[in-house]
């Protein structure tokens, strides 16, 4: 019989099976809560990372990335592909995996899915941004797009910001009629709405969440009132935005890193000199966030590694002690770190 | 009961001992020339693939890498470390694994260890390279540095290039014991050297791989004669080369990719205006290779991303059929795609 694998060879690996566990076990809307508390401390250390734009390979259907980024003591990526007419396919839009490794000897920690995880994080790190930016005692979302993002984005503004009541709105009634379904049971009050306009009365936040437009106008200039806080995620792809300009020239743009979002971000539509906020500055008290009630805030989302990190940590210590995961023999560990080929040779068994 | 996954969430993985299963199922010698083939056929097409440097995260003690690449219907990319001080540790210095995915879904299609598949493929690539290089009829390669890689080289310069006799040395004579012992009965005339000078004797091929000296100096120029074929792997970092630099300048000098090996190779010694030759357009026929008996042909080799796509590649054909790989439930994919959350909430089972 060939040797058993050392210890050392094993990483632990979370199946998007194992993963779904895990929420369960824990609670979605805990998983959220958390994952939000995970993520405001990493952007509290944001200096201390280290920070690249994704690493992105195009193609004319879509686009493959990946987004490394380190504290120093762990490093962590993302493996996350963006196909919008993968959805015509029976496929997903987006799906991805991570890998957590540590520092000091390189060796990969954890591998988890990110599919289920990147929805939990973006959540997440949503709500964590309209908690700071958002007005006072808001309760009323109108949440725009209502595919695979959109009950985790309700869900999350329900245990973070308290909100109470979504207005739901997607150019197919079909995607409205799965989220508002999905969503009984939640304690959400859900409001099907029939245009983008309706869906917005009396909302104090606004997320828009749409995949498969170049250049979208998903918002105009005269759909939007004073004091509202717009949580724009759909637009994160060079070409691909959802607000009209004259929303963000009304508006008070934060941002997670400039460099990624002036190419990704709604903030492509701007002039580079336009001036913008970055939310880990707000967090950490460094920059003011909403300065006036009337104020429009816009946070514009594209995800960025650090998020992505934070979520992977959470996972890899939510893990421990429990049966959500299995050990994949991923790395060889000879006895003798020289003599792989030795490893090699006396598998032969 | 939970619903079972879909085929589409599955990603064929293949772990150390389902890799060293499927090596030894080929046959080691066959392994290598079939990769040696690959990448041959890779570096003929060179111009297609979407070619980047690497992206590393760089620590104290080593770095942590990620190597893509696109041929436009494949995308591939390795995970690898280098921590020369882990084998202090009882940790290898280097690890790593792949994936291959669909440009046109970006769903990964392999998920492989490439700790001994990058083993094999460096020692392919080299043997590749010198086929073209060195000397006709070479029969002698001197092994300098009997680490992790040596044997891999031994035997991938025997079945590719003919060679039938390697004079191995390494500071360490334990590691040339090592490497002597695995090499017993692979046909190869090994013969222990207790100097890298005697190593050399008679050797029209010198591979030169060690691994944890900073701006090392293995080989000095009186010890190179005229007309031999140097195979120069271990300087593969910023800092960290193995050859003096008169020994470059009186060679002609082919590397893979010259964006990264200006930064990571042996000629980060010399001027940025130095001739270098790419190794590809030896292979197409665009440049000369060797072209004269006397001169001294040095591969600057540094590993390129492209070398492990053609090895992925190789990988998932070769366990087509085979029991040397399992599945691996890595990809969300619910019966609607944009119905994540639904999947998620049936999952409670």
């Amino acid at each position: 019989m060939p040797p058993l694998p050392s210890e050392l060879a094993y990483v632990p690996f979370v199946s998007v099976e194992h993963m779904m566990g895990l929420v369960h076990h824990i609670g979605i809307e805990n998983v959220l809560i958390d994952l939000a508390d995970e993520i405001e401390a990493d952007f509290k250390r944001w200096e201390l990372f280290d920070k690249t734009p994704r690493v992105a390979s195009h193609s004319d259907v879509g686009v493959i990335e990946l987004m490394p980024t380190s504290d120093g003591e762990m490093y962590g990526f993302k493996y996350v592909n963006g196909h919008p007419k993968n959805t015509k396919e029976g496929l997903q839009t987006v799906t991805a995996f991570g890998l957590l490794a540590d520092v000091n000897s390189g060796y990969p920690k954890l591998l988890s899915e990110m599919t289920v995880l990147t929805a939990l994080r973006t959540a997440a790190t949503s709500a964590m941004v309209a908690k700071h930016l958002a007005p006072k005692g808001s309760k009323t979302m109108a949440m725009i797009g209502n595919g695979a993002q959109s009950e985790f984005q309700c869900l999350a503004f329900k245990a973070i910001c308290g909100i109470d009541t979504v207005r739901l709105y997607d150019i197919d009634p079909a995607a409205t009629e799965k989220c508002a379904r999905n969503l009984q049971g939640t304690g959400l009050t859900v409001v099907p709405c029939k245009t983008g306009e309706e869906s917005m009365e009396g909302a104090q936040i606004i997320t828009t969440c749409t995949a498969d437009k170049q250049y979208a106008t998903i918002l105009t200039d005269n759909m939007i009132g004073e004091g509202v806080h717009i949580n724009a995620i759909g637009g994160d792809c060079p070409g691909k935005t959802e607000l009209h300009r004259d929303i963000l020239l009304r508006s008070k743009i934060f941002v997670e890193y400039p460099e990624q979002t002036w190419v990704e971000g709604e903030i492509q539509q701007l002039d580079k000199d336009h001036p913008i906020t970055e939310m880990w500055q707000v967090i950490t008290g460094q920059a003011p966030g909403r300065t006036d009630a009337k104020q429009i805030t816009l946070f514009d989302s594209v995800g960025f590694a650090i998020e992505d990190f934070s979520a992977l940590r959470y996972i890899s210590k939510a893990i421990e002690g429990t049966e959500f995961f299995t050990q994949l023999d991923m790395l060889a560990d000879p006895d003798d770190p020289r003599d792989l080929f030795g490893m090699l040779e006396r598998s032969k068994g």
